[in-house]
């Protein structure tokens, strides 16, 4: 229970997460790569804006410090 | 009484807890882990926007730098 | 006169203290803890959020960096 | 799978990227350089303003930490 | 004339100052101690909130990264 | 192709530049000099502000960490 | 030409300055002091806020992560 919170990254790396960001975006996509700093990369990543816009955008780089909350899809 | 901040969070492992984040988020669930920068997995986690809206996201990773204040359950 | 201003806080273990936090919050309770960041555990907590709401939070833990003011009860 | 964030940056020199920016402004051209900031070089480069406006600026570095998403053209 | 910027600090400790906060709030009174991070310590300090509201709040800690200015009473 | 970001800062001294910065200002002028922290020296400035308003200033330093985009003049 | 851009404040100790600082304030007066952190010391100094309102401030003390441009006088 006591783990490290970056073993839940770990454990979602080839799986479905919604990645929060700061100002009201949202990625859904597949966790391929983290490092130290929260750069996610993410695989089939949809794109919501904060007005609701979805867009595909491919593989993508999310840069850590825009990140506030990852959820891998349960 | 004069023990260290991170005491609160060690105490709160595996209970309860309502996480405060910047931008009017706020999130409850159960602490299972958190690091020196304050980043925290909470599990069962249900987040509420700044208008209302309610998600369950299941086990998810906060980053650090969004938490204001992080309050176990009475 | 010349004191630390860290001294303030550890005069203040144990007393009642206002927080005033960015983005128009405030806590009101008793100072518990301190850390070189700022982070603070504050018991019997009272949180007024920037609408006026007020909500008793119990014992938490406030994020140093979302600290504005800390004024030790007169 | 689990290779480094960064190698995406590696792996689109050269090619033509869509680069979000914070605060609503976007830019979209060819990835000529990076370093561990994660400033970038981007040639015939396209910023798109928030309000819409479209500007040709050529080759172009943008400082890192308004980055919010990298995506390599699929 | 070259002296170091801290050096003003140091001549106001004991005197009344304005501190200027971001996000509109200031600040007046009896500069007590700083440190390097220019959190300072003010006494008899009154708060004036950006809709002009002003509170008596004693001896105060404030957080140095809100600090904008800091004006020694002339 | 592979070169660093900061080369075309090198390679753009005693050009004309375009920066654009944070809240919706820029700056046009030569750049005379950079460090590593993206603080640069412009020469011959014109500061247009996010109203619209254009204010020359001579020979200024723009602070690293309020910029977004360096585009030197194609 | 490729100087450093400390220089350019170095080079203005004694002279009048125009800072603009974030969030639309600007001080115009003597440039006294400065550090590596940019933090400002400025004499004479008068702070014009966002609204217009000029304020006469004597000898102030300028923190450096407010600053966006330091202007000297031409």
């Amino acid at each position: 229970m006591a783990g490290r919170p970056f073993d839940l990254l770990n454990d979602s790396l080839g799986k479905e997460v919604l990645v929060i960001l700061k100002m009201g975006r949202q990625v859904r996509g597949v966790l391929l790569a983290f490092d130290v700093h929260m750069n996610l990369v993410v695989d089939d990543a949809e794109l919501t804006e904060q007005d609701g816009t979805v867009k595909k955008l491919g593989r993508i780089l999310v840069r850590g410090d825009t990140v506030v909350i990852v959820a891998p899809s349960q």
